[in-house]
């Protein structure tokens, strides 16, 4: 089955359009967990446990793995073992390089670690993307208009009459032959967000920044659902899994995704 | 020191611009290493000790490594440590992301591994660079025109008058307070580089794309080298370390280098 049906058929099991981003930062992990052999390990068991069936997704940023060494690399392994596959799983890298290096990307996110989906950095174009699209099954997420400051320095410049994300929204949109990309457009950018979708009517967007960042969880569902108000995956990280820094951590992370679930379905209506 | 000055003093202590890229793919490693127990490891030891005294730096794209899963890491860290401190290295991972994430990438390429500088990818704009600028004696490589066929699709495109990724090389010089800004500018694209060299007089760039991507060696230091007739730093990968796939592999890769090197002297001076 293609990615975005995948998508769409797990938004529909699962009731949901959240997604946790699993940014755990060993040092913010709560002081009880400190002394076992594998604090994060323990952490993204306790978060995934307690909130697996209140979302459509995981995404574990690779940075913070990485910033772990070989160790955060075991852990990340570990940690998508635990994530039931009744969820999606993506792979939140945002590589990209030349063809034959990208090749080797796709390889680790896809077969080596097995992500269902990951992020994709569009600057360097068709061939550094391509190797990821290989398998319709596996979803790549390009980034269009990012959550950041940062997004005004290039991607909103105007290439003719539009802004460069536009650009690259409708590039994308061409190179989607079998259904398996989608894009990442920051909920801080809600009018954009707006127009995007109007763009790709069909396409999964993932919508980081809520919460810490700024990001409005209305506008964010309103404007990034499809029509049948699926396809958006509201991406949630600090605000979930730093909801409180005690022993009740999995059970606040719970209460703070269940209200966000909550919340998407009124706005949903 | 700034790296732009370590930069330049390396490449005259080492009568050098030769940069080696140390994709290794363990696939092609050489059939007597095979058995070994890391044949990775010893395969890049052999490289770096027959042209340490040729070179001003190694890069290893990090996509080789990653591949190889958490062992591949171990083998990054300790080819890191072969390499002598004459000589700099080049992270090449073209990582980008937003400010909290982009500084736990800063900090495993930096302070965990070690490396003297990076690559990075410019569309999320200055937050998801900044982090990498904190120290000065790191050098930051800014993707600009890369030397691969998807360069056309974005980094052509005309923002104004002039193509986004001249735009990117002019918000970098502005960038560029403690002088440790460099480029990346793909030889497969002379008259460009030779534009680009003019804009940043002063600025290393780094220029891939020589050998199997069709790059010309005579246009890249004519066109990349800075009127001392350095900050050009050519990077060669495939046709160094594969020159022989036999158990002369490190001499062979000796000979292709210093061919090369002698080949830059000549149309440098």
């Amino acid at each position: 089955m293609v990615f975005t049906q995948r998508l769409r058929e797990v938004q529909i099991k699962q009731n949901s359009l959240l997604c946790i981003g699993l940014d755990v930062d060993a040092e913010r992990i709560p002081q009880h967990l400190q002394s076992l052999a594998n604090p994060v390990l323990e952490f993204n068991r306790q978060i995934v446990e307690a909130t697996s069936d209140l979302v459509c997704a995981y995404k574990p940023n690779l940075a913070f793995y990485e910033a772990m060494g070989e160790r955060g690399l075991s852990v990340l392994r570990e940690t998508l073992k635990l994530i039931p596959k009744s969820v999606l799983t993506i792979g939140d890298g945002k590589r990209g390089d030349i063809g034959n290096t990208a090749e080797r990307y796709a390889k680790s996110l896809f077969n080596d670690f097995g992500f269902d989906s990951v992020t994709v950095n569009p600057y360097m174009g068709f061939d550094s993307i391509e190797p990821f699209l290989s398998d319709p099954e596996k979803g790549v997420f390009i980034l269009a208009l990012t959550s950041n400051s940062g997004s005004k320095d290039f991607q909103r410049l105007k290439v003719g009459t539009k802004p460069l994300y536009e650009k690259v929204v409708h590039t994308a949109k061409k190179w989607d032959k079998d259904h398996n990309i989608g894009l990442v457009v920051g909920a801080t950018h809600p009018k954009e967000l707006q127009r995007l979708r109007k763009i790709v009517p069909d396409m999964p967007i993932l919508i980081p920044g809520i919460g810490k960042q700024g990001g409005d969880l209305k506008s964010a569902i309103r404007y990034g659902c499809d029509k049948h108000g699926q396809l958006a995956i509201i991406n949630a990280s600090r605000s979930i899994i730093y909801a409180s820094s005690g022993k009740d951590f999995a059970n606040a992370a719970r209460a703070e995704a269940k209200k966000m679930v909550e919340e998407m379905k009124m706005y949903i209506g």
